[in-house]
């Protein structure tokens, strides 16, 4: 290879841009191979893309599926292969072996034939495939438009607790750690924290981290450990500041994903629209609707799921929107830290943004006021000592403010028409499964 | 007011650059007061920093430390307020009322008198302190310097479950979760989803998320949830790769908060080398270096708390760094998934970043041929069954990978040389401290 200059440290998807003749090295998996005897071809696949590579007989390697290579070889035109390029390979090391017999399923081939069970528990193998690697590349991006929009408006990254003394609906469905002499729970929010990090002098927090709910569900919609995209913020006027927000990053996002995910979202047939503006609905109109429309009786207080869905067909036919706020909610719904709203009796300044029929998002105002707060507290039939070391904070000079939630994996399943919650998460856990 | 401009949604550290007479908006907590009776100065501290406004007696207004106050006022010049600026005050409103008959301890005077476990028995207001809220705004930059430095160099953020069925070292010092009817654990380190990310494809990962530790220890040094800075990669030649990604962060990390942090760093008389050039020590060698030099022993395969300072003394002495890497472990003070280093028998390809005088990072190479993992595990006396849903994924191709965690309040602590990690963790942790 004398005098040959040889491009290392690239990817896959840097050889195209690449002068032909150049000698490069490439590291990855063998995703595919059709073996012709004299030579044969391989899909080498890696982060960024699947180049076909040749291999010569001389060069006496037994590859297998799925094996780590490593090659040296020329890269030429040929209109045959994909993208019109290949590498012709002149060295190639085994990095790393392979022990099965059969692969669990097939990864290069279209569509896996294996159930979503069976995929999980080989996640290492199915994540391998393009398709689904994709869901985690536009996971990954939501979650960086998230913090760059965020970071470019003042707000402070935090990480609060996740074991803690006590819960904010009073211990209900929280998982129990065994604390030293303790019994703790594991957060199902970072709803307390976010409040006194704002009054803590932060005033704009965010935080992206796991929560937990120990919920007895086992639905397409439902994970036991999630990621959830939390934000604070104080000195708001009401909960329309934060409705605003939120509708600022959606926009945000979707400009951003059109720019970083164009290969992902195509692969998934995902057109996302250019502008978001995101009607904003009470509840007990929007009952209306769904009474008047489809005839549908909501319980007193909530829209259940078949509701949410049938609201957002309604949404999308007469506003041209996949998102609704709905706004309002009955304080006889709401954790105790909700502001009242005063103009309308019973209710409260909080809202959800149910997307293509899902609730991916629970906000509002919250009770900034000690007395306000403990009075609420008590109201709701707890016991305020419980929450003296959250109350507490409330004593010093707390600002009006509020915030919201996003679930991560609930919002990339609804961007990309995920059908299971499951398919969102790298590892999910449920009431079935730990592992891996 | 007519006519005269007025400036919204600005911080406190914006009217410096405001011109004179503007009129402004500002919001915070009421940080000192100095009553004279006719007008009243005071300090108003928001997220940014303090500004002196004045108040007259017309106003009618009862401040109290610690309220949330909005004002509007005129910007003026005043050679005898703190940067020469006041703002005149037309117009407030007091957002956040207090309740308290005594604040648990000042924080408008200088270095606040009360203890530690004081001070994080009252978060809400210790944090409010600008000299303790800069140990999160530098704690904010470092994280975000992992970030950005690890997004730029091709790595995806991933998020891996806390909630894990074994543990890296075989269930010892964990915490126990009543998962449904299983009996399940909080992850010590991401450390086997840190691998099977990397073997999924998608090569380089890093994660930003809690790690839990239920060890007996009640020090300076140890919380029981803290921060990990973790990443992997594949496709690594050796543990020396590693090592120059990690050189490499600190100095980026450094160039970073030098820009960022310039405040903070003048606040804790912090001055962060130019440039770090990290020595690289094996173990066997430095433990001699302790023999030779200080006369201290260590046992045989390690270098404990006192053996860690002096040598971070010699190394100063000697390398002018603050910083050094222990290389090349015995295989029996390393878990199972180290790689051994062949060159030198009994040793691995591992190690450890200590920075004046503290262990901040354990991190090398790891193994990633299946039969050698399994019979390392074997060799470790563990129940190879046990670690299937791990092992199982070294059967289809893993590459050659190694990696490393930082834990984040232990690298803010020895930044700022603060000398309590409690300091630099917003809601800590320990054996004896579940709240706030």
């Amino acid at each position: 290879m004398q005098g040959v200059k040889l491009m290392k440290d690239i990817y896959v998807a840097d050889v195209v841009g690449i002068e032909d003749g150049t000698e490069v090295e490439l590291k990855g998996w063998v995703h595919k191979i059709y073996d012709l005897g004299k030579i044969s071809f391989v899909k080498l696949r890696d982060k960024t893309g699947i180049i076909q590579i040749v291999i010569d007989e001389s060069l006496n390697v037994k590859l297998r599926l799925e094996m780590c290579i490593e090659i040296k070889g020329k890269k030429v035109k040929n209109e045959k292969a994909p993208e019109g390029i290949e590498v012709q390979v002149d060295e190639l090391n085994i990095l790393g072996k392979t022990y099965y017999d059969k692969l669990p399923f097939a990864i290069n081939a279209g569509k896996i034939k294996a159930g979503l069970e069976t995929q999980l528990d080989h996640r290492t193998i199915s994540l391998r495939a393009p398709k689904i690697a994709a869901v985690f590349s536009v996971q990954e991006k939501i979650a960086y438009a998230f913090k760059d929009y965020l970071r470019a408006r003042k707000f402070t990254e935090v990480y609060t607790p996740k074991i803690i003394a006590a819960g904010t609906e009073g211990g209900s469905e929280m998982f129990t750690v065994d604390y030293f002499e303790h019994r703790a729970f594991l957060a199902q929010s970072p709803q307390f924290y976010k409040q006194m990090m704002v009054g803590s002098g932060f005033e704009r927090i965010f935080e992206v981290g796991h929560a937990y709910r120990a919920e007895l569900h086992n639905t397409y919609r439902h994970l036991n450990e999630y990621v959830s995209l939390d934000l604070e913020m104080a000195f708001i006027e009401d909960e329309f500041e934060i409705m605003d927000l939120e509708e600022g990053y959606i926009n945000y996002l979707f400009k951003y994903l059109k720019i970083e995910c164009e290969r992902e979202l195509k692969l998934y047939d995902i057109v996302l629209p250019e502008k978001v503006e995101i009607p904003r609905i009470p509840l007990a109109e929007a009952q209306g609707i769904l009474l008047e429309v489809y005839g549908k009786r909501s319980s007193k207080a909530d829209i259940d799921g078949e509701g949410e869905k049938l609201l957002c067909q309604y949404i999308k036919e007469k506003y041209n929107s996949d998102f609704v706020f709905l706004t309002k909610y009955p304080a006889s719904k709401r954790p105790m830290y909700t502001m009242p709203d005063d103009k309308v009796a019973g209710t409260t300044k909080s809202f959800d943004l149910i997307y293509k029929g899902l609730e991916i998002t629970t906000g509002g105002q919250r009770i900034h006021d000690y007395e306000k707060l403990i009075a609420n507290i008590a109201r709701m039939g707890f016991k305020t000592e419980e929450f003296e070391f959250y109350t507490e904070n409330f004593r010093y000079g707390m600002p009006p403010h509020g915030g919201f939630a996003i679930g991560l994996e609930r919002l990339t399943m609804k961007i990309l028409g995920l059908e299971n919650i499951r398919e969102a998460a790298l590892l999910p856990r449920d009431m079935k499964r730990m592992t891996p």
